[in-house]
């Protein structure tokens, strides 16, 4: 689960964004709701032909890849939350297809201790509904990601790219590929 | 389940296409795979604002609703037959976004005895994959149906529609409906 | 939704409860994890027979029936949160058969704004997980709950029963009918 | 996909059994509709601990891991197919918990030519929909399995498991552990 610019600096919050201590205390006691997002290429009958990774570059140097991924907001639809991180991450002309059914494939639960499921993240208790989602229209990197590579399911699941990803996202991006029946 | 144009006279018949013999054969056999398609109209968040039923009248003259529907041919994917199906009924330029995962909302097994389960095929048992399929392109009614009618999901459910669908298909529909998280 | 005991006074508090003033923060912040199970015995086959209903007298003297439904606590997991409000509402004895995939078969995104989803919640946004969850056990009611009723998915989803359902639980019960393939 | 014991030469033969040359002509004219059951231990929080894989000899000398497979008969419900194949092939008192709803974790396509999808069948084009099945009871292995072992989540998407299964059916268990949230 990367790190999400939840606070652009040149940015009115919108209702539903929370300062810094209110994130903290709401961390602290309760699990937070979180939706991940595949994006993919499919052809006409379907099949996802690629898979859309972020790449990313920690303040240690380290490069790491990772899925779309942010926070529902309060009083914000789930399909609403999609939409909104999607274009956070892959620009406002990614054109994406959202589901149209709430059922996701899988649900994630980031733990903040290392081993209760695959999924960790340090910061918090996260519960994230995981979609696929195909995209149609031109995706480019924003903000802190340095690139946007597309990748085929084969080497989406390949243990180079695995190594890359953190928290469990390799593990997830395994799950979505395994339910759309390419590879695992 | 609708009757469907399995041997259009002015068409080659491609491979995986059947005689009248070879059917009778197979139906009595062995339950036989279908797939069902809900078209519908979806908004940027992916929420169903639409939903495409086609409108047939029966040689007795009672008009009838019904799904995109139709057999899987040997050695087709389920996805290729969902493409041909929509295309059969909707036209070339219907675009459909076919399911990136084969996981079906739901399977209708529709038997020759009525009361088995809420699904009724006369002719035979056939086992059908069902799924909601957006359509982002330009629809028309093809070959026997005689308009192609977008209804609200909550229209979808009303009784008005409800009784001009048959075979269970109104069933399924509703399914869909409840699936999207619109209406039952 | 309905109200949950979440502070039995003769209880020690376990880690992740939280107090009122805690709970209203939270509340106004974000949105809150729930689980909803729909409790149902099936047959030798997995077909549903019947389905469990809480039946809840308000203060204003209104019988109401309701599903098992409650928060997702800090540092648990879905299916742990699930066991624990069967438990609570079922009895320590209902011995349930917790889904083994944490697909749910649908999200209930429950608004304190009535008519943004068919859910709603005047106290919180909850964002609740569904399970059907067939139990094998004895169930009684606890708590505040007086009966506990089995229904036939045809009863389940008639209007008897569906005006005494609050916050759009009646259209999630219809959901897991539709789900199960019984009834809508 | 196994070779399944459709015809025990000592039972009598059910209404739906087909002989020799009827099976031939169907699975040279339409794709036959299988059932795949993963069958699972799980705890009291439904989480898998447990994985069974019958064993079997092929008159080569070559020992197989297999999955509990077999067709869907005519006018057979197809969880009355599940409950059938897993008396089949783990004996009469498993105690299999059948899936409420029909909807399964993935359908996959066996195809007569390597290639078209994961999953390959010499003898036909089978579509087989997915269930993973908890058991609850004693499990054995019935006619030509030699043996049924039970393997850890972890073990049974391990190489030295996935080699000894074919067709395929090692592809389905790695899905099926995805689906169920334990290892990929």
């Amino acid at each position: 689960m990367t790190e999400t610019f939840e606070f652009p600096p040149d940015d009115p919050r919108p209702s539903g964004w929370l300062d810094a201590d209110a994130i903290a205390r709401v961390r602290a006691a309760v699990p937070v709701l979180y939706v991940d997002a595949v994006p993919v290429r499919v052809d006409d009958s379907g099949d996802v032909v690629a898979v859309g990774l972020l790449l990313r570059v920690t303040p240690e140097g380290v490069m790491t890849r990772a899925l779309v991924s942010g926070r529902v907001m309060y009083h914000e639809r789930v399909r609403d939350a999609l939409v909104r991180h999607i274009e956070k991450d892959l620009g406002p002309v990614a054109l994406p297809i959202i589901p149209a059914a709430p059922q996701p494939f899988t649900v994630a639960e980031y733990f903040p201790t290392p081993g209760v499921t695959p999924y960790f993240d340090a910061r918090q208790h996260a519960v994230s509904l995981a979609y696929v989602v195909p995209v149609t229209g031109d995706c480019s990197p924003q903000h802190d990601a340095i690139d946007l590579a597309w990748v085929t399911p084969e080497e989406a699941v390949s243990e180079a790219v695995q190594v890359e990803m953190h928290g469990g996202s390799g593990f997830l991006l395994r799950q979505a590929m395994a339910h759309v029946g390419r590879a695992v």
